[in-house]
């Protein structure tokens, strides 16, 4: 059997690198996929509830995210923000009109008391999508970035500040009271995963807070089946955020080998990119197998292929 | 003194009609007039606190007033609401994507712990609203009709259903516990007013609200200036909205006369239209005094005209 004809797969996604491979999977493997989502970068603003990664990987398997900026919907106005500006309100964070919607229908929703999975449902339902999306949590978890002394809430620090200040350290507040998400902890409980792949997110800002809710790391670590990811990083640098930057600033070397070191406790396979086959060999030398193919993602065909070539890696991984 | 000159006038406004009355009295006496808006319209809405009286006041006060609808804003688009719809949500209460940014400040300031009036205060202060306009309560008044034995919530009513259920009664919830907003009171308080106009709304769904907060009926009844309404019935017919058809339903004549007899308690004078000058007979045998104007606004300056009318109607009233 193999994986894409058949099997059960669970991605771990970030923002917009993720939801790309996120994306080939569910082209691939549809309703067999299930997507969890980090939750860290969730924050009130302007009387929303905002959940950026979930809506970057909603619109994304949808079809309708905005392909210029990866975020956002296509064929998006900008009337609401421009009226808040006329107001004095604040334009930092970006909310397109049809972008509203979604805040808008999840907002109410929350404080009518349903939870974060349950809405995600809803909107992958009305959209369409065939894959299952879900909130790594449905209780509050914030990513906190430090700059030395300063404490950044995440969206302070990534799209106000266009994360133009040094990362000294990262907490994720509420991780150690969370529960994982109902359909996440029936996976991890039991329900079939006949691979698990963390997706090419960011490793500290996206990946790491799905690993901070209790249990998860256990369950990837003792999960008895492949656990592949690819690399977010290519030739010394990521291919969109700041992932190479915060490696740097934390005192690490902007290479698939410091991932490679960051995941090796329970990551069975790293799919590198063709710019960095010179690493296989200290990558491997960490336990961890590593598979060369080009990873960038620029269309649908893209991702498909990088989604194939990243289930026939675990397909290989899972007969050894 | 002339009222237009000096003298500070408050005027009793609800949604499009009232709203042009108070635009006209604005562009005479700027912040000399104070503009009381009905919130019984207010409700809940896909998250938002919507104040729909309010907004056409401070819309069209501050110029950006849809022309064609009378509510919302000018050069609106509408890809919140289709959004909405793709997502199943409900259409039914067109919220326009500029419109929005009213109704977003507005809600997270409120669940923040401000009050109506201060949100007002600061919308007006951004659009460069000269003219003071207050909610008439900080406390939820909510309109209820009543058609038989069925209760509506007044979007329901007017919005949802087009009014076109009849109106057998009316209440308003949480009048009775409810007090005038913090400037409403320092006027009935003995803050200067030197007229107070009721401008040409509907009685039954936009006035009378008002006059169910406690102590505002007392306080017209007692002022000793001059109370000038316009009546918003011409030629036995409303220039907009329900008020001819809910006086028929509640077996009244639809007329300028039964206006007249619904405020004759505490109004002075009734400006009629030169359409209804075979009423003033009637009228005054009501103790009402009328002066006969054309009064249907078409522009601006149909507005000022009315406005100047009103005031030196007000003015001779004070003479007497």
């Amino acid at each position: 059997m193999r994986l894409r004809d058949a099997g059960h797969v669970v991605a771990l996604a970030g923002g917009v690198g993720g939801a790309k491979l996120a994306d080939g999977l569910a082209q691939v493997l549809g309703e067999r996929l299930t997507v969890v989502v980090n939750t860290g970068d969730d924050f009130e603003h302007l009387g929303f509830h905002i959940s950026p990664d979930l809506d970057t990987v909603i619109y994304t398997l949808a079809g309708i995210a905005n392909p210029a900026t990866g975020w956002g919907v296509a064929d998006e106005t900008w009337n609401f923000m421009d009226q808040i500006a006329r107001f004095g309100g604040p334009t930092w964070f970006k909310l397109g009109d049809r972008d509203l919607a979604t805040h808008a229908l999840r907002s109410e929703r929350l404080w009518a008391g349903d939870t974060l999975s349950a809405i995600t449902d809803a909107l992958c339902q009305a959209l369409g999508i065939s894959a299952r999306i879900v909130p790594m949590s449905d209780d509050p978890v914030r990513t906190v970035v430090y700059s030395g002394s300063e404490r950044l809430a995440f969206q302070d620090y990534f799209v106000r500040l266009q994360a133009q200040v040094p990362v000294t350290a990262l907490s994720f507040d509420g991780a150690a009271s969370a529960s994982p998400s109902p359909e996440f902890a029936r996976l991890m409980g039991g329900g079939r995963a006949d691979a698990i792949i963390i997706c090419p997110s960011n490793p500290y800002l996206s990946v790491d807070p799905i690993l901070s809710v209790p249990g998860v790391r256990a369950w990837i670590e003792n999960a008895g089946v492949p656990v592949v990811s690819v690399s977010p990083i290519v030739g010394g640098a990521a291919i969109k955020g700041p992932a190479a930057k915060i490696m740097a600033e934390l005192g690490l070397e902007v290479s698939s080998l410091t991932v490679a070191k960051h995941y090796a406790a329970f990551v069975t396979g790293l799919m590198i990119d063709v710019a960095d086959a010179a690493l296989v060999a200290p990558i491997e030398e960490t336990g961890v197998r590593t598979r060369v193919r080009p990873t960038i993602m620029r269309d649908a065909r893209d991702r498909r292929q990088v989604a194939e070539d990243c289930l026939s890696f675990a397909d290989s991984l899972r007969r050894l």
